[in-house]
């Protein structure tokens, strides 16, 4: 309860300061400036001011009133961890127009009182793209005295009352796992920078700016990457500049690497004085990622304002994400490498898992998550997991994001249970994101989670068996796999997968499937050579007691096949995952024959790649590993 | 000849009349105000000045010289129907870097050697969507004294020397085969209107005007759509004005019609004037289809340049284009009628084809041509070909746009042909594209042959049998049907298939698949209920001696499937074309069994629907059909 008491001073505090300001509210969100999977404290005002458990939400905190707006996937999250005699919660839909049209329209849960008016924000905790959102709800106001006026304040209002937490501190190195320098990755967004007319880049993801600079640390939770920013001029053997607090680079000399290649070191601090200079300065023109992902913060975006930059960037690519979504060949090899390994792990991980459930013992949902990290960590050049796992038993597999933790460690496990385990990993040498769900004896699995887990085969081995022509995209094909469900009439509520960043974040959102791509206006990029993305469809039914998911990571190829009718080559998906699906439910009657050959094809190659790593390691992974293939 | 002796005169009219507007050079194109299948000849001064036999090119004159510029499809016909002596031609395609840098680039055919830098266009003959080409293109010369400069001219030069040709005329007539009345078209309009903030829509094509005021005439070939221009202001009450001959409406009382709508009809001549001066009127916010087809000529697109208006055409359909991509029941209704009736027509002509074939006559391709147009023209409610009909015996049959004429007739049909038949025709009661590609006998078909039918019905099945998610769109979902050609090593160098106007313009590109949409920035309509389009998919082999193509029309219906994990309606493909397959041509064994039950079902279908209107009509025909099936 002491997070709890501690709140409303914080809050009593916010509200004295926005009268100074002559604001009526104030934003904060589960945002901060180098976006990612995950936020780590000092950004996360949500969490500090609402102790609120999930990762996303948006407080609106007003002299009378203090809002916490979640989205359908948090309702019961919101209620249990966030204080209601302080905040009232509001899940917000479609139905009722989404989230910022809840903020700033004058019948949202935010305004409907009255006296809301100048909503103040930090334009460095606020996406472009948010904002953008909200002026466009706020357009859609007929009379115009209804409107609410944005208001960007910097620094952060609540720091200022609340105090600063300070930024986490990690020692940064050289990722070597890499056959590109730092002056490559330099040299190579230059040259794609000529292509959409700047003269700066700027760039604030830590995915981002870790690549660009080769560097990596740990300093935020499930992401390999630094908290810095990066200008990167786009004229030859001009400085780069980096702000970032020189003291994580000391332990492993990374400053004098950076320096040796021409990049000036400034504090982080300095970053909001410096980006102001340059964008007032004549002739720059600076290039943000406004493109597709949209994390970029409102500040940075406001900046990038030059009308050939914007409009290239409608069909090119930021060069940043350009390079973070296509591999070098030698990055690639290493993701087979650290693939390999991460699929012995997590085989070890279900065959211990089947033997607790066979053996009907007290292991929880929460005790699989540790183990599937312990499983993990004996392995080479592990790092960390790439996010929360998530794992659930029977009906909670139906729960597309349930992630069990210590306080909440779900149910034991259970002869005849199907167990659903979706989780990844930070390697030297690769990410990873694999799903398997399997079924624990040892009666035989109801027919209904048969037909559903062969569903689900089907689709995935569609996409993973198909060839690609070029420029075809992601959204494009991902119609492949749904096809298989939606003549089932069954469907899933998620996208069929998204990009894998290299020791960077694990969902590179430049590729992405279907449902998420549409809300874009711009073209997704071609599956060209070197992509890597997860193939991930599911079926969940929470009333029956199952949900089923199975994901591999793949990667794009050239193929040599030849045809009188295509002189260009095709693409196609090479698997990194090399974990054998479950044999207990499929249902081979339901396969074509090319599609039953391609599985065993598979589960030789499972034989022929995990022996060397499970058979001396691990004698139940191997036994295991050898029944499934 | 005659032709050729007429040229130089009016190439030197035009000359003499540059150097009057201080011009270098002018460009005349095959493209004019009202787009559409075919171009009426007062309007193609590219085949008026050059006798190009093609459907589209653009010519550029200037002091000295003449340059016809033609894409790959048309590098033989260039040769063949223009005069050299007065004209280089010049293919143009990507590795030349297409069209318009070809005309712009200080390297370029048109401009390398020198001396062109003021070139003229009528703004009315040249799309808003070339315009910004030739922009983009002139705006990436480095130097900028060597980009040229693009001078619009109101009326058209090549008109102004060679004299005006009248437009076509042809009597007016309502579209009774639609539950919709003007009235209600202008209120669908006008409700579409409020979401992209216009108080005035500008309608220039063929197809666009006629559907909105519910019109149709036969001026235009193939095309069943009125030479107009339509304003549309949003408030209710106003009235909308139509710019077009009266004359033609007299005939059917068609302006009274109009007039009791509240359409105010003026002259043609006086549209330019209007439209520039409601654009000049204070509070005015044009739209326009900038929005994906992009036919919109450059004069009318300049005017529409509210960025309101302009943003919210990125996401949405231009209102008219909408109202054309989603039939009302009725319409759907009628097509199945005229689409059953063109089947018979269609399986009535392989019959016959089939015969002559075995019997060895002199029958030629063109001679199929007109055979399939005789027996389209004795069913009911037929108008005309709704394009040129393509027919390729063997080898022919691999060029995609194969058009025999009556000067090139084309061989003869012999025992053991590969025919394939493009054609379609419009009907009172709708439009019909339809493709199949038989094997005429005795002797047994090349195994290539078979293995190209059956994967090229593989595709087509496999799109005929999804199901779409909503909101799935066509590039979305084409790559179902590429999927089966990919797997083989196969493509086709064209789109999947397109949109079916109803009573309109056959191609409605806002529906089209992935190669065409790849071009565009805006995101592609759903495909909900109501939809007409093409599946089109083939295999061209020309040094094998064959092409197979399978083209039939679909309409997307609403599903009644249910299923836990999907809420929301699906939508499937009723076929709207009701001819056989070619038995002799498919491998049963490439297909699954859900695909063998889908074509049992459909053959049985084929019979049900065919045998009224064959039986004793058509016994030829009806014999045919009941050994297909």
């Amino acid at each position: 309860m002491q997070l709890f008491m501690a709140i409303p001073p914080s809050l009593t505090a916010l509200r004295s300061i926005l009268a100074k300001r002559k604001l009526d509210a104030y934003i904060l969100t589960s945002c901060y400036a180098h976006y990612g999977e995950s936020i780590p404290l000092f950004a996360d005002r949500v969490q500090r001011i609402s102790a609120f458990s999930g990762s996303t939400a948006t407080v609106i905190v007003s002299k009378s009133e203090a809002v916490i707006l979640v989205d359908p996937r948090y309702a019961i999250e919101v209620k249990q961890s966030v204080n209601h005699d302080h905040f009232s919660s509001f899940v917000f839909d479609r139905a009722s127009g989404g989230l910022w049209p809840s903020v700033v329209k004058p019948d949202g849960v935010v305004r409907k009182n009255g006296g809301i008016h100048r909503i103040g924000f930090d334009p460095l905790a606020l996406t472009g793209a948010a904002f953008r959102a909200m002026q466009a709800s706020i357009a859609a106001i007929e009379k115009e005295e209804d409107r609410p006026e944005l208001v960007p304040i910097d620094g952060n209002l609540f720091d200022e009352t609340a105090g600063d937490l300070p930024r986490p501190s990690s020692p940064w190195f050289v990722h070597r796992h890499t056959d590109n320098t730092v002056q490559d990755r330099i040299e190579r967004v230059r040259a794609l920078s000529k292509g959409i007319k700047a003269t700066h880049l700027v760039v604030s993801c830590t995915d981002q700016v870790s690549w660009l600079l080769n560097v990596r640390c740990m300093a935020v939770p499930n992401m390999m990457g630094v908290i810095a920013f990066a200008i990167v001029p786009v004229a030859e053997g001009e400085p780069v500049t980096l702000f970032a607090d020189r003291a994580d680079m000391k332990e492993n000399k990374v400053d004098e690497v950076l320096e040796a290649a021409n990049v000036v070191i400034k504090p982080y601090e300095d970053f909001t004085a410096a980006l102001t200079e340059l964008a007032a300065t004549a002739g720059v023109k600076l290039a943000c990622d406004t493109s597709r992902v949209a994390s970029t913060p409102h500040f940075i975006s406001n900046l990038c304002n030059d009308e050939d930059v914007k409009k290239a960037l409608t069909t090119k690519l930021f060069p940043v994400l350009e390079g973070i979504t296509y591999l070098t060949d030698a990055e690639v090899k290493h993701s087979f490498a650290s693939h390999l390994r991460d699929s012995a792990a997590i085989t070890s991980f279900l065959a211990w898992a089947e033997k607790q459930g066979l053996a009907d013992t007290d292991v929880t949902e929460f005790d699989c998550v540790e183990k599937g990290h312990e499983f993990r960590s004996r392995r080479e050049n592990f790092l960390g997991p790439s996010f929360d796992s998530i794992v659930g038993f029977n009906a909670n597999a139906a729960i597309i994001h349930h992630k069990p933790t210590a306080k909440e460690p779900g149910p034991t496990i259970a002869p005849n249970t199907c167990l659903l385990v979706d989780s990844g990993g930070h390697y030297l040498d690769g990410t990873t994101d694999v799903t398997r769900t399997i079924w624990i004896g040892p009666d035989a699995p109801p027919p209904a989670l048969v037909r559903a887990y062969t569903v689900t085969l089907r689709g995935h081995v569609v996409m993973a068996m198909a060839r690609f022509a070029q420029p075809y995209t992601y959204p494009m094909v991902d119609a492949l796999c749904k096809n298989e469900f939606w003549r089932e009439g069954m469907d899933y509520a998620h996208g069929t997968g998204h990009g894998v960043g290299y020791v960077g974040g694990v969902h590179n959102s430049v590729i992405a499937s279907a449902n998420v791509a549409m809300g874009s206006p711009y073209p997704a990029p071609p599956l060209k050579p070197n992509c890597i993305f997860t193939v991930e469809p599911g079926v969940y039914d929470y009333d029956a007691g199952f949900g089923v998911r199975i994901e591999s990571d793949y990667v794009t190829q050239e193929t040599d096949v030849e045809h009188p009718t295509r002189k260009t080559p095709f693409v196609e998906c090479a698997p990194l995952t090399i974990v054998p699906f479950e044999r207990a439910l499929i249902d081979v009657s339901q396969l074509t024959k090319p599609q039953v050959d391609y599985l065993n094809a598979f589960h030789a190659k499972c034989r022929e790649q995990l022996t060397p790593l499970l058979q001396k390691e691990d004698p139940l992974g191997y036994a295991y590993m050898k029944r499934q293939t």
